[in-house]
Formats: structure tokens, sequence, C-alpha cells
């Protein structure tokens, strides 16, 4: 059995390539498996079927013939668990990259989430919350970048951690905020270049593709 | 060698009881491990020395013969992988476990920790920011409680998991956000009756007393 992936049908312009299924079928593209979609709408969110497999009503959630599972994070650390492209054998840089792979989703992502959510509600510019969340999302820019000074990646080599971070520098698109970073423009190009990531993104820009509303 | 994990000095009563190496010295005890500690002040957290350890400037890091890490998730599955009273050994049961761990820190977390820092900024009551977060804030509790409905745990022993998440909720105290989630109470004191959390809790509070400004 193929591991079954859920995700939208569709998203407007300003989230396509940002959903979260993107992080999972990229660490499965990086562990060379293929894999099925399981395609929701905006109804399905909110079923008693999709919230036992995913109790929040989110995607990405995960089959596979032994376990569901949900997270993008627990997602693609499951998958990465079992490839060492993902996360390397030796133990202690396993346990390196997983500090890291939290740091993407719990240090980092948090203001730039929260900065973004912010933009959606279409504040006033010099709003004294947004301020704040902007200084917030450089600080963690800044020392993120301090980090990688020297360095290709978060540790030796290209792990899930990056392929997280990656995700969380992306949902910045559309602001300014990495403008005084091009270390981490690159860092995200760089990894960003990879044949797995491409088609991840394609395969979920092509659903869109299908799913465009008349 | 004993771990040795870091944490604040020092921080004011609002933070009391709730700083991330509370999360650390948790898992600890329930692994049953003694450990030592790297108090540090608000100086060493933009030093160099420390950055090297915890490029954030956040507590907690963790040193052990073999390794440094940092971010409390990490940490806890770190220690959690050789523990089997926070991580099952049963490879479905243990994936999981891992699951809830980033749903906790990285679903339930962030908004709850939007809120917490909106307090701290002394908005109005009906500031649009705030009431928005504080919507965001019910609606991750309301699906949190649907799934704990018939159960103690978020899966079918106390794990990891329970452990981040009832620290995720420990954030809200001070709030009136919980009171409609009598179940969600039950549940953050049936996990917070568990000996490890009273010894951590004591662990991190002792500090703080010892370290008191005059």
């Amino acid at each position: 059995m193929k591991p079954e992936v859920s995700a939208f049908k569709w998203v407007p312009p300003i989230a396509q390539g940002l959903v979260r299924d993107l992080r999972v079928r990229w660490a499965l593209h990086e562990a060379n498996r293929a894999y099925d979609e399981l395609l929701i709408g905006p109804e399905d969110q909110s079923s008693p079927e999709y919230r036992k497999l995913q109790p929040f009503g989110q995607v990405p959630a995960y089959k596979d013939a032994d376990l569901t599972l949900f997270e993008s994070g627990a997602i693609v650390l499951h998958i990465a668990e079992s490839h060492p492209v993902l996360l390397p054998l030796d133990p202690v840089e396993r346990a390196r990259a997983k500090t890291w792979m939290f740091a993407a989703l719990n240090t980092v992502e948090p203001p730039i989430l929260f900065y973004n959510q912010l933009q959606l509600m279409s504040l006033a510019e010099d709003n004294q919350v947004c301020l704040a969340v902007a200084k917030a999302v450089d600080r963690r820019l800044s020392e993120l970048s301090a980090w990688l000074r020297g360095r290709s990646y978060l540790e030796e080599q290209f792990t899930a951690a990056d392929l997280l971070m990656t995700t969380v520098l992306r949902i910045l698109r559309g602001t300014h905020l990495l403008d005084n970073y091009p270390d981490l423009q690159d860092y995200q190009a760089r990894c960003e270049s990879r044949p797995a990531f491409q088609k991840a993104l394609e395969d979920q820009l092509e659903v869109f593709r299908e799913y465009e509303p008349a």
C-alpha cells in the first residue's frame, strides 16, 4: 500500500505552494516513495470521519498500512526515521537534526505565522501589534542567519530540519522581512533547488489547477 | 556524567512555573534521571558562548556526555526515546505519541503563545487582534476537548505528548480561556498530579527563590 496524504482540493492563490502537505510530499519525494492523495474540501474539515484522522481538521493527515498520523512535523519525522537522506544514521547527528526540526516549528515558525495572520486582517501599517510581531520575526531571522554563517545547511548535511525550515521561510514570501537577509534567501533557494522540492510543489499546484473554481 | 539543563536564575512571577526548562526537568524526573542545572542570566542569553549552545538564546539547552541539544520539544523527545514511561515501545503507539508532541507544540501552543504575548502588551480588551486570537485559542481548545472525550490521555497511556500538552495549557493560567473546558482542566490536573511534575516544578521554583532580587 502506498501511503496516503491528505491535501486540499483548492486554496486561494495566497496560500498555494504553502499548504503544509507540501512538507510531507517533499519528504516522500526525498525518500523516493510514491504516494496517493486524499483530497478534501472545506466541508470535510469538520466531518466526524476526517476529525478521527485529524482532530483539528487541518491538512496533512497521513495513512499507511500500519498507522494514521497527523501534524506535518510528525509525519516528516516518521518518514525521515527510515530514510537517511532526511535523518543521518549517526545518533548525535540524528539528535541534532531533530533539535532543528523543533526549532523550525516551535521557535521560528510561530512569530512568522502570527505575522502572516495579521497581514490577512488588513490592519494599519503602524499597528502596534504588527510592529511588535515584525520585530519578533526579524529577531528570529537574525539569529538564524547568525547560525548559518559559514554553513550550507543547519548541520553538516541537508536533513528534514532544512526541509521544515525552508517551508517556514516560504511563508514570508510577499513580505519584505527577508530583504535584509540575502544569506537566508540563498539558503532557501539552495533547499528549494532540490528536485524533490520541485516535484512536491508541482504535485500540490497540479491539484489546485485541476480543482480551480470556474 | 549527569545531563545538564540550562535554566534562568530568576524570572518575574508571571513566568515562574512556565519557563520551558520545566518540560525537560519533568521528563528527566519521569525517567528517574538526576541532572545538573546550568543557570544563566539575561547577560548570558546573548553571549557568543551560550549562543553556540542555544542559537536563539533561549532556555533550555541540554548537554550530556555525547551531545548538546536545544528546544524543549527536541530534548523531551531525546529523553523519551530511551524511556518507555514517556514513549511506548510499540512502533505505532510511539508514532502516535510523537504526532501529539508536534500537535501540542505546533498546533495548540502557537495561538496560546500569541494570546499570552498580547496580554503583556496591555491592549484594549476589545482590540481586534486580541479578540481574533482568543477565538483561535478557543477553537483549538474545543477541538482538543472533543478528542479527549472519553479519554484520560491523548492516547492509551500517559506519554511525552501529555507532558508537553500540559505545559502548553499551563500558559493559560491567569486567563479565563479554560473556563468553558472543565474536562481540559481535569486533564491538566491529572497530568500535573504526577510526582515527576511536582518535583520538576519545585526544582524550577527553588532556583527563583534562591536568586530572588533583593
